[in-house]
C-alpha cells in the first residue's frame, strides 16, 4: 500500500522501524541542479533530534544522515534521492515487557489486528522516530521552495498553558527548549513540564506553522485543495488530533462580514485587510501567510499504571518504562514545519503545468 | 492535475461547474454484483438538495441523478460508474455584476490568478454545488461498506449556539431543518438563523460525523493514516476550516493518563473504557466509533456591502445578491457523511490486501 | 480500480459500455486558456467513426461529441473537461444469442470469471467502441502538444500484404480507406479484404505511428521511460498483441555498431546519422522522430462457426453475427495516433518540473 | 516524478547510480506474515550477477543484498521493505574519457539535455546495474504469487541465431551460460558470441517469459490490461525495443479463425484448444500460460570506434572501454522474469477487491 508515500510530483517515501537497523526515505521529483549536501539536511534534523534537553526523550541518537543517491558533485541530478540514518541507541530490551501487552493510546492493538504480527520494539513502524525522515525530506522541500518562502513553527500551548499572542516574537522561538514565541512563558513552562515529568505523566500541545512568501495559485480544486493536503500532511504526524487553517474552529462563531477578508489595491499591489482565511481561498493559496494550527495529544507512554489486555486476552496493567518525551508536541514543531514544506513543494511543482 | 479525484481503489472523480450544463462523476473500483439504482442514490441527494427549507438557498434544483454506465440489470459490473445531474435553475445573469469583481471570501481571485480565466457564473468549479457529486458517490460508498457500518452526521453548533451534548438523540436529527440532535435547540436556532438571514448575513457551524461498526484495521501507516485521509476528505469540502478526530484540540490540555483509552476484556470481547481517540490508534481504526468534527465558516456571499477590487485593479465594493444559504454548514452535514463514507470505502477495499 | 485512467498530470478516465446509454471521459490536467470546441474534437472522431466504408463495421453511429465542463467561452479553464457521446444504433438483440456463450478471442469468459457478471451487449466495456473516447482525448492532447509536434499513423501491413516502404507517401494516407501510405497497395488491399470479408473471415494488421517535432527530454528514468509508457498505451488498445520502438525485434539481430545511432554536429545543430533507436535513448526522447509500430490481431467476431462453451459448461459452437470490421486494424490507426498523443502530452507536462 | 516507481498495491521504488555508494529499493504493499530472508532474495540476484561467465561483464560485484526494514523475526510485517546493495567494484576512472562525450546508443545526451547535469560514471542512473533491484523485488513478488504460479524465462534468439522450438527443454535453461532451452544451440552460441566479443562488438537477443498457473481474472479493463502493464514493465528494462504477447506480430498475418483460441469443456474443466492469445483475453488473464517475448538491442558500449559529439559541440569519436556484456540480453532473462513477477503480484493483490 502506498501509506508510506506522500506527494504527486515531489514524492517522499519513508521506511524503517524504531529499533530496526536504519531509517530512510526516497525523495523523487526533485528538480536537477539544486545544491544539497548532508550538512544542510543535518541542520534540520538537529532541531528534532532526541536527547537535547530534559524536556525530550533521553534516547541518544545523533541522527547523522547520509545521502546515498541522486546527488552528484553537490548538486541534485533529477534522479531519486535516497537518505539513510542508522539507528544506534536501540535499547530493545526495554520493550520486552510490552511484547505481549497492548499499550493504551498506542498502535500496538491495531497493528496486531491488522497485520497479525508487529515489531513491538519501540513501537516499530508506528514510532514517532519515523518523523526524522519527514524532517530530512522537509529540508529538501525547503530548497525547492527557495529563499522567498519561509516556513516557521512555534509551540503556542503546552498542556493548559497558552502563550499570549501579543508577546509573539519569532526570534524567541530558537532561544528556548519549547520553540515558544512568548518569552514570558518559558520559565512557567519549564516548571510546569518538569512537574508533569516528575509525576511520570505527560501533556499535549498546540503548534502553529506559518508559511510566508507563498505565491498565489498553489493548490488544486476540489479534493487537492491546499487546505486538504495540509490537513492530510499534518494529521499524518503521530499523535496529532486536530488541524485548523486560519480562523479554524473559531470561524464557526463568526458572521460572514466578520470572516471574509476584504480586498484592497494600493501602491500597485492587491492585498487583503485581514487574514482570517489563513492564506487560502477555494483551496488555492492567496499570497497571504498560510497559517496552520494543530493539536498534539499527550504522550501515551507514561510511568503511571494503566489497565490493559495482553495477547492472550487477559486483563492486566502496564507501566511504560522506556525513555519518553513528557510532551511529544515540542519535537512536533520541526516535524510540522517539514510537513508544510513537503506539501507546498509538491503543489509548487504541480503548479508549473498551469502556466501555458 | 488530479485535484478532482480522491481514493486509491474506490476512486471518485468529479467534474462540472455550478452553471454549466451538468455535473457528474466517475466512480472506479466498485466491486461487481452490488445492487444499485438511481432511486437509492437519490435518497442521499435529497438530503443535500437546495431549496428545501427557508434556511437553505432558494435555487431550485431537483438534482435528479442518472446512471450512465457500470450498472447492468440493477447490479454493478465492476466497470466505472458514471453519474450525471443536469443543471436546471441556472440564473447566470445574477452573476453578471460579479464577473469583474473578486468576492471576498470566495475563490474568484485565486482562480483568476492561477488560471488566467475563470467561469464566474455561480462560482464555477469552486461552487459548493460540486458537493452534490460527493453525496452521490457517498451513496455508493455506503453500499460497499455494508449494513454493519453506519455513518451519521449532526450539526452541533450553529454560529454561537451550541447543543447540549446530554440531550443528544440521533432520532431528532432528521426531524428538523438543521440536522440538530438536540431537540431543545431547534426553536432557538430557527429564530437565530432567521434573524441572521434577515440581516443579510450568515454564520458558520460545527458538524460531527460518527461512523460505527467500522472493523479494526482500516488505515495505512505513516501518511495514509485513517485520521490523515479523513482530514483530507473533510477539509476538501468547501468552507471547512478545521477538523478534529476524537478529543481533537481538547486533547492538548489533557494528561497522558486522562487521554489514553484503557483496554479491557470481558464476555469474550476486547473493548476500550473510553473513546478519547475517536476510534483510531496509530492511524488504524480500533473498532470503536470513528468520531470526526469539523468547522464550516460563514457563507461569504452575503447581502452586506464589502470592500473589494475589480479585474482592473480598482478599489470598489460588492453585495453578493444571488440565492445563498445563511448557514452553508447545514447542508454540509450530508456532505460530511458522504466524505467519511468515501474515505472508509477506499480503506476498506485497500485492507483486503493485508489478508493473506 | 484505476484501470480506466491513464496519465499522471494529463489524466484521461473513460467510462461507458458499447450498448449503454453513452460513452464518455474526463480529462484532467489540461492547462487553461487553450482554445477547444466540439467541432475540433469531432474532426478527430470522424476519422475513427464506424460505417464509413465497406471495410469497417456497418454500425451507424454519428459519434457526436459534447463538452459538458471545463471549457468556458471557447477556452479551457484548467478544470476537468467532461466529454460525452450518446449511443444511437445499439442493436442489442443481435447479441441475445451470445448472452450465454463465450465468444472465442473475446473477453466474455474472462469478464464473467473476474466479475461474476457481464454486460454482454456488444462486448460491454471490452468493446472497441471504448476507443472513441481515446480519440477524443487524443484531440485535446494534440492541442497541448502544439503545432510543432506532429503525430501521424499509417497501416503498413494488412494481413499478409505489406507495403513497400520505398513508396511511402504520407499524403496518400488520407486518400484511401486503409490509411495506407503506399498508393500501389490500395487496389490490392481492396480486393484482398473484400475477399476476406466475403468469406466471413478477418485479418490482422500492422500500424506505424510517427511523432515528429518532439523535444529532447520527454520520459522519466527507469519505469516511466517514454518507451515503456508508449508500450503501455499502445498495448492497452483492444486487439493489440505487439509493440516495437524503432528497430524493434529486428534490433536483436544487429551488432552494436550497426544499431547505435552515431552523433554529429553541423550548422549549429546536433543530430543523429540514423534513427534505429526510434527517437529515444535511455527512455528519454532524443529529438528524433518517435517511431512506434504495433500489431493488431484479426477481429475475433467472424461469420465462421467456432467451438466454444456456454455458461452451463456445455460444449457448443457460435457464429458471431453482429456488424463487424473485417480488419479492426484499420480503425486502430487513429486510435494509435491518439494514444501516442495522450502519452506525449502527459510526459510533456511532467517535464515542466525538470526545468528549474 | 514517479519514474522510479511501479505498481499500485505492490509498489516498487528503486534508487541508486551505477557507481554511487549503493543501490536500493523500497517495496510497499507486501502482505504481512510472509517468510522472507536475505538468502532467499540472494538466489534470485545470483542469477543476474555480473562476472559469472566469459559472456557477461567482468565487473566483480557480489551483489549481497541486505534487508533494512519491513521484516521482523523472518516474517514480513506489512510495512515497507527496504533493500540495499552496496557497490564495491566501481572503477570510475574508466569513465573519465566519456565524461565529456555522448556515447552513441546511450542515455548520455538525453540525460544531459533533460537535467543539465549527469552522473556520467558508468551511466549513472541509466545503467543496467539498476536492474539488480528489479530482480530483488521480483523475488519478493514471487513469494506473494505463491508456489502455484511459476515464472520462467529463456533466451530464444542470440543475434542471428535462433533456437529450434521443437528442442525446447526448460531443464536445459539453467545448465548453460545463456539461459538457452535448446541444448543443440549451446556450443554454436558459445563460438558465435566469443567471436563477437573478440571483434569488440555485441549482439542483441530475444527472450521469452512464460508464467504458468496464473489464475483467471488478473488485469483491469481498458488502460491497465495485463497486456498493457506487462508491456510497460518489460519495455522499461534497459535496451528493450519490442514486446509481444502470445502470437505477437505474427498475429497480423492470421485470419480470425486461425487466431482466436477455441474453448472446450472436459473432465469438469474449461480449457482452450490453443494459446495464440498468450494467456489474456480483453486484458484479463484467462488461466492459460502468459507468454511474453521481448527484444533486446545489442550493447551500445563496444570497443569499436564510433562517431559522436562532445559537450562543447565538437565532432569527435569514442571507443567505450569499461567492462561490458557482449550480449546484454543474457542477463535480461532474470530481469524479464522479475518484471513479470512484479506486474503479476500487483494485479494479483488488486484483484482481491473484485471479490465481494
Amino acid at each position: 500500500m502506498s501509506g508510506s508515500s506522500i506527494g504527486q510530483i515531489f514524492k517522499v517515501t519513508t521506511w524503517g522501524e524504531s529499533h530496526g537497523e536504519a531509517l530512510g526515505c526516497i525523495i523523487e521529483g526533485v528538480p536537477s541542479n539544486i545544491s544539497i549536501n548532508e550538512n544542510y539536511i543535518q541542520t534540520f534534523l538537529d532541531r528534532r533530534k532526541p536527547g537535547q534537553s530534559k524536556f525530550t526523550t533521553q534516547r541518544k541518537e545523533d541522527d547523522k544522515v547520509k545521502i546515498l543517491s541522486g546527488v552528484f558533485d553537490g548538486k541534485t541530478t533529477g534522479t531519486p534521492i535516497s537518505l539513510i540514518i542508522f539507528n544506534k541507541d536501540q535499547k530493545s530490551k526495554d520493550y520486552d515487557e510490552i511484547k505481549d501487552k497492548f499499550r493504551p493510546g498506542h498502535a500496538d492493538y491495531t497493528y496486531q489486528m491488522k497485520y497479525g504480527i508487529r515489531d513491538y520494539r519501540g513501537g516499530g513502524r508506528a514510532s514517532a522516530r519515523e518523523t526524522a525522515m519527514r524532517v530530512a525530506a522537509g529540508a529538501i522541500a525547503t530548497k525547492i521552495l527557495g529563499e522567498k518562502i519561509k516556513i516557521k513553527g512555534a509551540l503556542i500551548q503546552l498542556g493548559k498553558e497558552k502563550i499570549n499572542e501579543c508577546n509573539w516574537d519569532w526570534k524567541e522561538v530558537n532561544k528556548n527548549d519549547f520553540f515558544c514565541p512568548d518569552k514570558t512563558c518559558v520559565k512557567v513552562w519549564e516548571d510546569y513540564l518538569l512537574k508533569i515529568r516528575k509525576e511520570g505523566s505527560s501533556v499535549g500541545a498546540i503548534i502553529q506553522i506559518t508559511a510566508s512568501g507563498v505565491p498565489v495559485g498553489l493548490g488544486e480544486p476540489v479534493f487537492s485543495k491546499i487546505d486538504a493536503l495540509l490537513a492530510k500532511g499534518i494529521m499524518s504526524i503521530p499523535a496529532v488530533k486536530g488541524v485548523e487553517i486560519g480562523n479554524g474552529f473559531k470561524s464557526a462563531e463568526l458572521r460572514g462580514e466578520e470572516n471574509a477578508d476584504e480586498i484592497r489595491y494600493k501602491n500597485k499591489k492587491l492585498f487583503f485587510e485581514t487574514n482570517n482565511a489563513g492564506g487560502t481561498l477555494g483551496g488555492i493559496s492567496s499570497g497571504q501567510d498560510i497559517i496552520v494550527k494543530f493539536a498534539v495529544k499527550p504522550t501515551s507512554s507514561i510511568l503511571r499504571e494503566r489497565k490493559t489486555v495482553n495477547l492472550k486476552n487477559q486483563n492486566t496493567s502496564i507501566i511504560t518504562k522506556g525513555r519518553h518525551d513528557p510532551c511529544v508536541g515540542i519535537r512536533a514543531v520541526p516535524v510540522g514545519e517539514a510537513m508544510v514544506a513537503i506539501i507546498l513543494a509538491d503543489l509548487f511543482l504541480l503548479n508549473q503545468n498551469n502556466k501555458n
